[in-house]
């Protein structure tokens, strides 16, 4: 069904001299084709950003912003209840620290994919959805907005004629509405139980969900995390099952013909 | 002598519900030409600087960055030990922040100044003051650097052709060197007195220094502080002292002619 | 029908050099008699907490903790979504931290008062109050706990045995259901008007609640906060209306007979 | 020549989700005798405290506070220029903090050692020294400061009559002063070398310095960093190289006889 797809990760997710995932960044940069840049305020630092940014040049993948709630303690992983004006404001700010570093490096912004919390939070909240797309369409109308197949982002960003790209998340699990279950804890699962999950979606369309249904689900973009334990055997394993299949790995910005 | 100089302030130095200084931000942005706004590591936040960049449009002022030390408790006045890499990349990671805002709102950086211990860390480090003249000139290569006359960054800026624009101080002393007394006590001063300061300077191209000498100063900018007490007075004073004097104020890319 | 109550204020809510409110602490500090002090989660730092316990040793006023979410930027008055077990902890800290003031000029801990979503999310979660009733007997079996009298944190304490003061809040309005009205905005009140609200509270056992109904409210403790605007006035106006009224003004600890 | 020793090693300097080092907190947990446990400033939050005071009551281990610079990007690393004063309330918050946690689980304070820049600004900062001696002496009289022999903290607190233990640092390399050489990049050491080290200083009193000099080195604890490569196979060396050796491993309180 699908013969190109992109390939996106988490990148730069440690503070200070905390690193967070077990994979050197440098190898994963080199087998996805677009990564989520921390941007400060769940994880990240002006250091790792330099360096994460300096690194997706060097390996031509597609640079996204990755902004959070503010709250390092939580990884930005709680909900934190706040205005949409404060939200958006957040991660305007994010944003732009982040470009500084693409243009000090020569590369423009392609995506910005909101992390943890503040993802789910816009999945469900229209009204954060409406003022996120209204906004970027004023500071970056052409980059990409990465979210979930099912969500209100999804169906803004479409209304809106913003470009954006939906996720499919090879190492998290679907209920049956399609939404991922989210979930802090997080077993070493199997390499190749992931691609080969990866694969059917691309090609079937249809992903298994916790209670055992089939699902039909559309996407232009493959995520894992890097921290998943395992995570540079988990992204091998998925680019060779993908390409064995004859399906492309590009960014996002090329999947989607931008 | 002068017959145009900038009227600079630093403006949005609160943080979170947390207010810097007497007078209404509104206030000070109408008197002035030139906004140095704060830009979340000294102080500062994502709404602060919305709302402030959102004045500086209003009322047709140049836009700065004023990165600081990541050290909210102490106001980014204290040196913190750590390399010139580090310190530059917290400068673009700030400055990248403020210019997402300006981009929400159509406005384009004008000039960055570091804020308080940084400022004075750069005026003395050249190693410093290279690698941020170096890097601004691929982020933002027509951003204007303010700094003191007597200082590394100013030789530097100079040598490198950067634009950069000299400061002149209303409301701190200068020592015989033509540096500033770096004080956090700031006693009530009298608006007239800073403001005759000021025209003779500007007339005359000179400054009374601690000691009684008095000492030649040059400059393109005259800064006062927003959280110096009386501070819209002294704005006021100073801009019916200068205006009064036939000398124009205009921001700082204007003086320069950029 | 009362002729002793407690007068709280919370004190020390500024950060690094921003200061929170009109009135010095030391004004507010010479008129309550019991204070609960920020600490450092949503306001406070080191030394604002050495400063404020200091004045209280030498006010005699009663020391309180007033832990908050750790949301600086949001002043602790946004809900964070998280465990009752990461909430306690935060709890402990920040108790433990000013405990160490007091021990600092031997004064020792009256009581623990929440600071505002906490406040409120301890009040209207069952395992959040458990928990923290739990732990305090541990850790300071004799801090009383600072609670709305609707809530479950004074059901779980009296139902536990644990000292605790119900607080009638001067200048929050009450809906007809006992709880205050949560609000960001306070315009300037009449101090006499807050007063008479005081007084008639503690001689009637009533208050007006916002759609004009009369409530029965129970306290031990009035609050009124150092950020309403007007505080010091306020605070001077309750106290002479009580004092008048034949109520003496005394810490907590003396209110319950502890 | 010694028959006794203390063996201590920083713990709990993660945050939030990070966490630092190899080894898991409970194995190295198994092998010291003293723990310094992070306090929140440069590492550490009131999670891992809870769970590293839960983890040294368990196995027996001496309970120290580990304060450092309010710096974590920074992991208190970097010297950052302020007043003794504020540096000692910033201990005093620290201690206090973890004191609470040790309340919690019926284990009381054994030491105080700061944290990195903070601990050898108090080595060369007699002021300093002074202030917090004379603090601890008023909060915390019988909690033993760690610092190396050749510091103003040892003569100070020795001059003072406060409870002072010296550490020799197992994987740290000396200069001729007696200092420690302070360096951010650790490579992985051998731990039968470290070991060797020890157990030679224990019994001869001497360490080589880098430039190959025999120094004399008086020491009550010996320290290893749960950051460095290796750490848990080096300090179950150190501890198999004293036992062999017939020096017996004790908290420092007993080692000191308090």
């Amino acid at each position: 069904m699908k013969n190109i797809v992109d390939l996106n990760c988490d990148m730069g997710e440690g503070f200070g001299q905390w690193v967070l995932g077990e994979a050197p960044d440098e190898e994963i940069m080199a087998i996805i084709s677009s990564a989520n840049v921390a941007t400060g305020f769940h994880a990240g630092d002006p250091n790792s950003m330099d360096r994460v940014v300096k690194l997706a040049q060097t390996h031509g993948v597609g640079l996204g912003a990755h902004p959070g709630y503010r709250d390092l303690q939580g990884f930005g992983r709680r909900y934190i209840k706040t205005s949409s004006e404060e939200l958006v404001n957040d991660i305007v700010y994010q944003i732009g620290a982040l470009r500084e570093f693409g243009r000090r490096y020569g590369v423009s912004l392609q995506h910005v994919k909101p992390h943890g919390a503040l993802y789910m939070e816009a999945a469900a909240n229209e009204e954060l959805s409406e003022l996120l797309v209204d906004t970027l369409d004023k500071t970056c109308s052409n980059a990409i907005i990465f979210c979930m197949s099912v969500s209100k982002t999804y169906e803004v960003a479409k209304r809106n004629g913003h470009p954006v790209a939906r996720e499919f998340y090879a190492d998290r699990d679907y209920d049956n509405s399609g939404s991922i279950v989210f979930s802090r804890q997080v077993t070493r699962p199997k390499p190749a139980d992931l691609a080969a999950k990866c694969v059917r979606a691309c090609k079937e369309g249809f992903v298994t969900t916790v209670d055992g249904s089939d699902i039909e689900i559309e996407f232009e973009s493959i995520c894992f995390h890097s921290d998943t334990p395992g995570a540079l055997e988990i992204g091998k394993a998925i680019r060779k099952g993908l390409t064995d299949a004859g399906i492309t790995i590009a960014p996002a910005g090329t999947v989607l013909g931008l």
